[in-house]
């Protein structure tokens, strides 16, 4: 008897995020999946592991015919436990994470939860796909790229992904039928333009909350950015290795001090 | 009257931690220092980001001849509060970051608060520097790296960095004299053999605690791993792309569903 191959999903949304629920149907269509997800919202985590407390995990039973678990932790803890407890000794064929509530291209990686879950699982040799729609609602359509979620990880599960073990997939706001493909393309360069509105509290202290829009400041259309401004879901092989190569030999100097 | 250079000072270990105050100390004699902080140790907060709530910020007049706040936010958010709104429109000349207790070497960097303060700052356009000392102890000797460290920052300040805005600093466990120099390098591969501690709450409720050791996977002799081993500072020129370019054409096909 042939055994499933075992599909780990994950998010940053929490565990009761309608794009999870999403991304767990589409993924039980080609193997067994496992759901271990935060039990709060942590959009905006980044990479934070937590080392500093204990982690609670609890299995629940919201979801049909799938295993899920609620985790205390953060999305990239979620994963190392799913790996290291929950799925100990069982091999994971692909890691997804997502559907997130709201975009992940161009510089969103470096602060996303959502990728950053997926990367983890990335650096355990776990193919991995982080998947974003460009629509922060909690009420967002993702049934309107459904078809291409399921297309993404059938593929990815049958032929793998080349070279890297990593793809920032992003999805347009439009219709089924205004998606006019997918591109392979490179993480656009960009920032956010922030400011922190200040006010105070009923003790009337201050406080600060961060706000702020993102601003691309890339031309080219080989990114992220033009794909989805374009109608296009852009899919980013994406990695963990920080070097810029080319301003080793530009600092040798240093090692002149 | 010439004006003196604005450098800021970060770190993620909390505002009170040796490595910060000697950090702050060595800027001290290139400029005019000023150090936003978090309030606590953030430890392996990666790129996090403070959305779903208030920032706390306070000056402290802990720091005799410097300007210091401490922030109940991320590093990251220190860094983003220190540019919004505490310098708001004066120019920062640098961004140091540390010295973080403990190392930031290889895959470190991506759950780093030090080297994502750092790194947030360059995305900013402001050349930045991050680093760590391999010694976890709240007692560790930040002497022994001091002149190092000093011309570092003069380097930095004089020369600026080329080709790229960030610097991932790592200084060896040693004694003075034993420091051989400095190796500009790349990141090292390697991955975290993690486990968690299984144990029950006085409640009899279970809890995971993570924990695990460093494994460096990487034999090459230009990788930070092998400078820091042979008794060299590590210096690894840093960026924020995490596109695989070589993945790019490989995965062509996706663009085929």
């Amino acid at each position: 008897m042939k055994t499933k191959k075992l599909i780990l999903v994950t998010n940053d949304d929490g565990i009761f995020a309608p794009g999870l629920v999403s991304l767990a149907k589409s993924a039980s269509k080609f193997g067994e999946v496992v759901i271990v997800a935060p039990n709060s919202p942590q959009s905006g985590m980044g990479h934070a592991i937590t080392i500093n407390q204990p982690i609670r995990l609890h299995k629940i039973h919201t979801f049909q015919d799938m295993d899920a678990y609620e985790c205390s932790g953060t999305p990239v803890d979620c994963v190392k436990l799913a790996k290291n407890v929950i799925l100990k000794d069982r091999p994971i064929a692909i890691c997804l994470s997502g559907i997130n509530h709201g975009s992940n291209a161009s510089i969103n990686i470096i602060y996303s939860g959502t990728m950053s879950a997926a990367m983890e699982a990335s650096l355990e040799n776990i193919p991995s796909i982080g998947f974003s729609l460009l629509d922060y609602s909690f009420e967002a359509d993702f049934e309107a790229s459904s078809e291409y979620v399921c297309a993404i990880i059938e593929r990815a599960l049958s032929e793998g992904i080349q070279n890297c073990n990593l793809l920032n997939i992003n999805i347009p706001k439009l219709k089924k039928e205004e998606i006019k493909g997918i591109k392979v393309c490179k993480q656009a360069e960009g920032r956010w333009d922030e400011e922190f509105k200040e006010a105070k509290d009923p003790r009337n202290e201050p406080y600060y909350w961060l706000t702020g829009k993102f601003v691309s400041s890339d031309l080219g259309t080989d990114s992220d950015i033009w794909a989805l401004e374009n109608g296009y879901i852009s899919m980013v092989p994406s990695g963990h290795d920080l070097t810029v190569y080319k301003a080793i030999e530009a600092n040798k100097s240093f090692e002149n001090i």
